[in-house]
């Protein structure tokens, strides 16, 4: 059995301070329900933030870098996978997680949620705008859902992996 | 001096038949100002119908495939790239392309215009829906156009090409 | 009816003049042949050589690059793909091609010539080294074939496309 | 600090019982030296027998798998990443191990060993065919080495990681 590797996906260089206290304190979650963390590996924003919490909880973080070296990658990525392929990673992190968190938004993170919707993997928003909801709702995902707080939407990560319906 | 290569990106099988007209025209006209046209290269959809409108123009299709073989392809390709590696292709779409339109809005084709946006690359939304500009557009981009018509997208990727501003 | 599609891959930097000959030579039969070039885009060795033929022939040239500029391309490429994925390029190069030639090896044309083998594309080796020819004849393919020269290679790259046996 | 990644390439279907022993073997000991295993994610030869080796020794194992889903998975996988990118995902597989492990070979092999070579990864051939080290140390590579066995392998990966030479 493998385990389960759950993503969380947002802004890097311009999160703002509260997307980055989400990031890490879901980060911690992830690590206590014994999940393995994957993020888009670089030293920034949330990616950064959701790894150091992680490993805050003695987690296993695995980062999927865009570049072919660890040259900007997070100090808390346990194991760097070196892509190479730069943006073109962005699927490759939709794909390999079975849970995806999404904390904050600019044009990379839309491209990930984008993508993730087209891929059919669960997905959750972290206290987003609700622009962000209404736009990405439209394209009638069944399995798009929001939480207001990281509490929140780690139950209901734990719905969607037991199969269980979210209102 | 390479050629000007321009894009068409929309939904595949879920195309409207206005989208389809659309892209029909679109394609006409970029072969008709001696660009190249890049499209997703699918027999679906605006690709195909971009593709199928630059062909009656006699002009150049390039299609970027999501797989290793030619089987779902437009038979209005002329270069097919045979990428091997599925949606991640859209960024390959995207950066290939010195302007690009886009022509309806489903997951797939929002990845490429968030990838198009991060790339900086010069994108004209044909007739698009208020929510899909107000949501792209708070990304900041000073390269993302909309255009009531085909004509007028053309005209605006001139300007944009030639460096002029648009108000 | 989509065109034909040939590449010519061989080393960027450090190719001998000898192949930088052969690959212009070769570059230019293609174009006469009505074939599109395919290469890897760069200004550099077998692939400039061969863009730079099939120009002299009034050829068509497409250029599958790695990154996500045209910093370092071919100025005899007409048709940029920008890939922005690097050496993992190397693929698309391969499914891309109705029809291979190899003209000199170096680690990253080995990566190719591999790749050709594995995807099952006709493949030409045009005056290949001994080793090289031992080395991936042992990997079964019945699609590698040689040529002592660029014109044999076309011969044999003609009966190939026709389904014709070599001996 | 980021875990030491240690990969173990090699024929899949058409492996040897004798390379499949090698490296479950191999695989063991990379999971002993405190290693992260990273193979191809396949249930197929050296990656599957490598992966259970790990396995055996309480290691863990990361899968940079082909496809989309974990159809094809070798049940050995811990945490699978799932690319979509296909044969492209070789140059990621070279790219991420800060040591590779060569058993058996094939053409996708010979791409993997044509990348890591390119890419300067400290690369060692476990028991090679005489022709393969001819025909890869032509390209000049100063941190390709062999081993006769799994046990010298693993030392010789030890020096190279801590910089000794290697006779």
């Amino acid at each position: 059995m493998s385990m389960i590797v759950a993503g969380i996906m947002g802004p890097g260089e311009g999160a703002s301070n509260e997307e980055v206290r989400t990031a890490f304190e879901l980060g911690a979650m992830i690590a206590r329900e014994g999940w393995v963390l994957l993020t888009g590996g670089r030293a920034a924003g949330v990616m950064d933030a959701a790894s150091r919490g992680a490993k805050s909880a003695q987690g296993t973080v695995v980062g999927i870098l865009p570049g072919a070296d660890t040259g900007d990658m997070s100090a808390a990525v346990d194991i760097p996978i070196l892509t190479g392929i730069h943006e073109a990673r962005n699927n490759i992190n939709v794909l390999s997680c079975r849970v995806l968190f999404f904390v904050g938004m600019n044009a990379g993170t839309a491209s990930e949620l984008a993508l993730a919707i087209k891929a059919g993997r669960p997905t959750i928003l972290v206290d987003p705008d609700e622009e962000v909801v209404r736009f990405f709702r439209g394209f009638g995902s069944e399995v798009l859902k929001t939480a207001p707080d990281a509490a929140t939407a780690v139950q209901r990560a734990r719905d969607l992996l037991a199969g269980n319906r979210i209102a």
